[in-house]
């Protein structure tokens, strides 16, 4: 999918909503463990009852792969069933990989054309030939990790060099790299204000922004400080959503938080219409 | 395994070579792929030839997650032949990981209990709580990237913040994480030079260091700046070693690379004896 056609989606829907699939055994109901395949069962569901909420889904890969190949076979078949029944949604590999560049081209083999996911997370601390063979890839994006949404972020993230936050280095260098109008951005929400400054580098990109809700930050601040007239975000909710119950009913109640969220969203589009 | 007990082997096999295995499909001996899992076989053949001649075998973990359930098998039938012919070699899956707590906490359990690695590489960009789940595991290494062997290295970890490098900065801050006794540091051979300095920060801490040969660094200028009397090196060789050859003997030709690699290495360690 491109950028523009997310933007659509994103108009169409009135969501730039994100749900994170972070699928664990331990916090699924537990009726749903004598299914066959209990993550891909309760990724279904969720899917069923909150597609129409959001414009894309973000599978957290460590959570399948704490489950060996049965979690990969849960993945596959959660990034089939998307393609299947609602190709018109955004996919996410949350892996946060970035490797030598012969290894970065097998995750993103592994990614891109093996499971086919429109975009992966991807770690710059090794810098351009990491990222590279994921910026190959037609219409697929690389989102970056800039500016992450955890306290550990302040530890090497900002570090100033030359006077400029590592993070602001990290973005600038990545605009030079080859075919770099397939990346896009990791910006927490925790940190919202930093947007305005941002947004002075990368004015069209689009960022994935997580730790909206859950982690503190505020979706009307996110949207004063990062939105451009193609929307540019996607905001994610991952736990606060899917995990909202664990009573039969929990997709239902997905649903009902996923749709608070969106009616929020609304509002704010309706803002830059 | 404890880094005493490796000190220990590496003198008993007079040896601190690590192999990579980074087993590609479409680089192994065409016969095989009639195998059941041919991922596997030749991971097989390349241990019983070489296992006498290193301490260690460091799965690359994006190439079996390219190969998808059939890779992730591959994976688990490799480390537990490792854990039952040879409990006495050191496991490392390099997947340089890292990402907020809770999922950091499920790649570590992924890792180190559901497939019994010794130890794990790991990213840093995210800071603090994105690694230290990864040290909670006791006799588990966390192998952090410091200096990495690629050119993307200049990037970003050679940026200097208040006079010092970023790679310097992320060991100097790791020190102070909990349990970070239980780290060990990527340190690329293709800047022997720089060792010299990181034993300053690190005087015993081990090191796994990749890119001699291939890439041009010298295992004697590795030794020569990076050696501790505990010894402190894991040197790894990958593609050198189990692409030396593709035809039916293949594995006795990798066999003959890495006995070569160990009589230079044994030379080094009667250095320090």
């Amino acid at each position: 999918m491109t950028s523009q056609e997310l933007t659509e989606q994103i108009f169409k829907k009135k969501s730039f909503l994100c749900i994170g699939l972070d699928t664990d055994l331990e916090k699924i109901p537990t009726y749903l463990l004598t299914e066959e395949n209990p993550i891909f069962s309760f990724n279904k569901a969720i899917i069923d009852a909150t597609h129409e909420f959001c414009v894309a889904y973000k599978p957290n890969i460590a959570f399948y792969e704490a489950a060996g190949e049965k979690g990969w076979t849960a993945l596959r078949k959660t990034i089939q069933y998307l393609h299947e029944k609602h190709p018109d949604i955004y996919t996410i590999a949350d892996a946060k990989r970035g490797d030598i560049g012969n290894t970065s081209r097998m995750y993103a083999k592994a990614f891109f054309e093996d499971l086919g996911f429109d975009s992966i997370t991807v770690a710059p601390y090794m810098g351009k030939d990491s990222v590279e063979p994921f910026l190959e890839f037609e219409n697929r994006h690389t989102i970056l990790l800039a500016l992450t949404s955890n306290e550990g972020a302040f530890d090497f993230q900002t570090l100033k060099s030359n006077g400029e936050d590592i993070y602001k280095k990290v973005i600038k260098t990545s605009r030079k790299w080859k075919n770099s109008e397939n990346l896009m951005y990791v910006i927490g929400a925790t940190k919202a204000e930093y947007l305005q400054e941002i947004r002075k580098i990368i004015p069209d990109s689009f960022l994935l922004v997580p730790g909206v809700g859950a982690q503190g930050g505020s979706l009307e601040d996110v949207c004063k400080y990062g939105m451009t007239k193609n929307v540019g975000l996607l905001v994610n909710s991952s736990r606060k959503i899917i995990y909202a119950s664990q009573s039969s009913n929990f997709a239902e109640i997905a649903a009902a938080k996923a749709s608070s969220i969106q009616a929020l969203m609304q509002q704010e589009l309706e803002k830059i219409q």
